[in-house]
């Protein structure tokens, strides 16, 4: 194998995986290669435009901390983490849709119990949040995991402050024998991701706005049902149709209630898909 | 843009991208959309895999420091970076052919005179080059910085032995009037590329060995010529038909000859491709 031009490369490169004792490893290298070499050829990309994605990726890598993940960043601004769930998330009609799981989820997070205030000192106006987890014949999912996190008001999740040492807006609860579950927070506002990075980066290069509709991420985990990551987005959010990450979902939208007590409420009910026998 | 699925999303994205100033940019982020989005497409990508991927591309960037480069390393296994300099260096007929950087280059490499020792301590068995540095019509080019650099008999670059602190088997030379020169290093061996990193371990999932056949690396830079990255591997080598980086072509394999007093001796003629009118 001498002697190598840009026709005859990837065929090469491909041959070289022929040993991959591991199919999957295998259909899947040999088709990054296929477009990785594709994407290459179509742009006849430059030895210096190269040397720029190799800087680019290094310091991509470099952003990367145990509570910052910048090739996940990377991921959602080019929508290869929204056609990742929508590939993976083809659920029945009636369960609630997926979305993205972003760069901010942290494990570990507080336990709470119903009715707590998960803010736990975030900066914001006070919101109670209720809801309810479903199967998809609506039979109540007792003691589900509920994981929450959200951003503050002025737009940071708590792992972005280090100097914080603690969790805020974020923690982990149980539904009810009912399937109910209820917690105290913060009102979710728009944020944009951040643009301190090679990410914010490549966002002001190609003049995309980093904003995010305000939204609360959950996860809900439950014995017999598929794991659902979502967020509940802010209804009236100026970003909802230009989301940074692509990730909104009409059915996902719901409304931030104010009350006639002056505080604010949201309620979404959640419907998880069973897990196929 | 709400409710994008696997089928709009890639021309959602594609579109977010309209206002890009610099219109090679705009192309370039485009076609990287088209084929990043094929690839999961055609995979059918999990979640699971997807994050795998960024854990990969994680512990690359985590790998590379100012002496290595995991992945420029990563870009020679998958064949992108010899693609990208058969694309780029299609020079006329005579001219030397150029061949992958690598990622052990580093700049500022001790300056030698004519006859000079570059390996400076390295190990390996002792080996003459001489050359010389010519245009495509043969005309000699005087004062070419002529810039080396190799393995030692161990495998190793220099940059991977931080211990060391100063260069060795590396240095910048200049062309004689006569755009000779000749210096005194060591033989060049086979060697692994390190396997220690990420890339290593991809390596091993793919059944791939790390070789790459024996060779020095080149680079001659020269007013009025086109800059030439190359290499020179020897001949005989094992490793000349299953390079790791996919880098051999056959013009650049030469002989290091034996010499009647127990010494070795390569001698190899660049010609430069001159820089278009």
């Amino acid at each position: 194998m001498r002697n190598l031009n840009q026709d005859n490369i990837t065929q090469a490169v491909i041959a070289r995986l022929a040993a991959t004792p591991d199919p999957r490893l295998k259909d899947i290298m040999t088709a990054l290669v296929q477009h990785l070499h594709a994407f290459a050829r179509e742009v006849k990309l430059t030895e210096a435009e190269w040397f720029k994605g190799i800087e680019f990726l290094t310091a991509t890598g470099h952003m990367c901390t145990e509570t910052r993940q910048e090739f996940i960043l990377l991921s959602d601004v080019l929508g290869l983490s929204m056609l990742t769930v929508a590939m993976n998330n083809d659920k029945p009609a009636g369960c609630t849709e997926a979305t993205v799981f972003g760069p901010f989820y942290v494990a570990g997070a507080p336990h709470y119990e119903n009715g707590d205030d998960v803010a736990n000192g975030a900066s914001g106006k006070p919101c109670r949040v209720s809801g309810s987890v479903r199967g998809l014949n609506g039979e109540p999912v007792a003691n589900a995991t509920v994981e929450v996190w959200q951003a503050d008001d002025e737009g940071h999740y708590d792992v972005q402050k280090p100097e914080l040492g603690h969790a805020q807006a974020r923690g982990v609860l149980h539904s009810r024998a009912d399937g109910s579950f209820d917690f105290r927070t913060i009102v979710a506002e728009a944020y944009p991701i951040p643009t301190d990075g090679p990410v914010g980066a490549l966002l002001t290069a190609t003049k995309r706005h980093p904003w995010r509709p305000a939204h609360l991420h959950f996860m809900i985990q439950a014995e017999g049902y598929e794991t659902l990551i979502t967020h509940v987005f802010r209804d009236g959010d100026p970003y909802l149709d230009s989301d940074a990450v692509f990730g909104v979902r009409q059915s996902l939208i719901a409304d931030w209630a104010s009350q006639p007590d002056g505080g604010t409420q949201l309620n979404y009910d959640f419907v998880l898909n069973p897990v196929a026998a």
